[in-house]
């Protein structure tokens, strides 16, 4: 990789169910030139989240859609080589919307990067104290509400977002039950993040495993998979319930969108709420979050760990994983280790 | 009819999709005898609501199950014909689920009925003051919470929930737009409801004309038919929407449930809360809400309507109709008339 080239991965065309290689292209072209009042930043760690699968569809939502030829929008850490503003200073890391590229231009303006906070890693800024981390923390505290003896379930409980908010149940004194893709995995969440049971929903009796697994109901649902599951978690709600909706993975790389449960009646039967929520909404509050996260994570509380993969190239491939379930905890790509 | 006989409707065989005449058999016995602390009710008026497709199944809900050759439960109210305790006194006008029958006992223990307030007609106990009221009053006030200038989208709005809670939401200063099945309906939904409009649901062009009637999208949508409506209002939803669940009728007869709507991201997208309540929860504040219907109703400011089928009899025909839209208003039969 040649210091002067800034390669990038852009949108070539829309995927259409699953995502395919030929849906991006690869671009090189000189790193550009800043002018006054900017910076230039190297790309250390990509985060891979499934809500890119979103923004490439055609639709607008709660972001534009990423438009064709455009780098692919992702949140990103990124150092500092070269500043021209006050903002930043050579050898700074920041967070920001960096893209799947090399080198990506800040201005304290229209790009705005933060300067992360002393001795953060890239890969916790993006996972704990990243957007996953932040999600987990307000979608559970904020939306589902678990109290003490409640039973909590959580899908996706071995993703980024998924094994965070898990976690945080547990340290309010429920009890979490969690589904997972593989059994490696379920095996993390019992063994390493202390859910009391996790059900690989990969096996056809999920049913019956999940009665099994929550003999009293469900009392909140964290929904990161849509689908299916969330017709068997409404279909074991207790009286008063909170679902809180992050997000619906298997149904993100559908031709169609997929029918929704066939129970909602169930929330009516039993008085129960679904609420959907976005993290962009708590940005003014994530400095509480941080520091109770970064509590938990000294005192050994919360666990925390990430599947890196390494180098610019294979992201698309790594992209394909989060759908196909490749990862445990936080999915990342390492583009240029800090100099 | 003779007075020395009791004419029931019991539940013969469950439904199976539509409601047909068979599932239901016509009994004749000799009106009970009532012991000492019991009291002999007639019945008057029968409310007839969607839930009780509900209790027909053969699983229990939020209430149990109506058990094969039990009378079918309804609500109704009735008139004490014979007392032999001191609750009730031979005249007063009672409230309780008396059922498809002519005559019910009445003890202040197990089938507890509540003497109407004096001057209230047995079709406003039913109907504006009755659960069907208490629910609109509750489910918009308290679930949905309009705030002036909000597009409030009513489906079932000719109907007895529905047309009480679109006038609650006009009365809160919000664009008030329904759904109803005929053009009628619609008419008296817009003319004497003060609806900004109201869309018959059959025209092909519903999408098309649900965007025209809510231009600014929908805040809060209280739904009483699930279904596709649901699945419409969903993609126009505002960022914060509230989604009152409290009935989905056009599911209710299914032979296997249907599927959900196939957009509930946009609960996440649109940060939006999709709850479902029942108005037994509210119980002890109908008072509060019996008075602000009664000062609304004596100022002209809620139009209350119910169409009113004479004769036991002819009760099954009625209740089909509750699922083919032949009723505007509460629905009622009446069995007999006070003495």
């Amino acid at each position: 990789m040649s210091a002067a080239t800034n390669r990038s991965i852009r949108l070539a065309r829309r995927p259409r169910g699953d995502i395919e290689a030929d849906c991006f292209r690869f671009e090189e072209a000189p790193v550009p030139e800043i002018g006054e009042g900017e910076a230039l930043v190297r790309g250390l760690m990509i985060s891979l989240d499934p809500t890119i699968r979103g923004w490439l569809n055609e639709v607008d939502t709660y972001m534009p859609a990423v438009r064709i030829g455009d780098v692919v929008r992702a949140g990103a850490v990124g150092q500092v080589v070269e500043s021209r503003c006050d903002r930043y200073a050579v050898g700074d890391l920041v967070f920001g919307m960096i893209g799947w590229q090399d080198y990506a231009v800040a201005d304290a303006a229209g790009r705005a990067m933060n300067v992360l906070p002393p001795g953060v890693e890239p890969a916790d800024a993006l996972g704990i104290f990243g957007i996953t981390g932040m999600t987990a923390y307000f979608g559970m505290l904020d939306v589902a509400r678990p109290k003490e003896g409640d039973t909590v379930f959580v899908s996706g409980a071995a993703g980024a977002t998924g094994s965070v908010a898990g976690q945080i149940a547990k340290l309010q004194g429920c009890r979490g039950v969690g589904t997972a893709g593989t059994d490696e995995k379920c095996k993390w969440a019992t063994e390493e993040l202390g859910l009391d049971a996790c059900l690989n929903y990969k096996n056809a009796d999920l049913a019956e495993q999940l009665d099994a697994a929550c003999p009293d109901g469900i009392d909140v649902y964290f929904d990161n998979v849509g689908g299916e599951i969330l017709q068997l978690a409404l279909a074991r709600i207790n009286q008063g319930a909170r679902i809180a909706l992050c997000g619906g993975i298997s149904g993100y790389n559908a031709v169609a969108p997929p029918p929704g449960p066939n129970n909602l009646m169930q929330l009516v039967i039993q008085r129960a709420r679904m609420e959907g929520f976005l993290v962009l909404d708590y940005v003014s509050r994530f400095p509480e979050a941080i520091a109770q996260l970064a509590t938990w994570v000294a005192e050994g509380k919360v666990n925390n760990r990430a599947t890196i993969v390494d180098g610019l190239e294979n992201t698309v491939d790594a992209f394909q994983q989060l759908f196909t379930g490749g990862n445990i905890g936080k999915l990342l790509v390492r583009v240029s280790d800090p100099s």
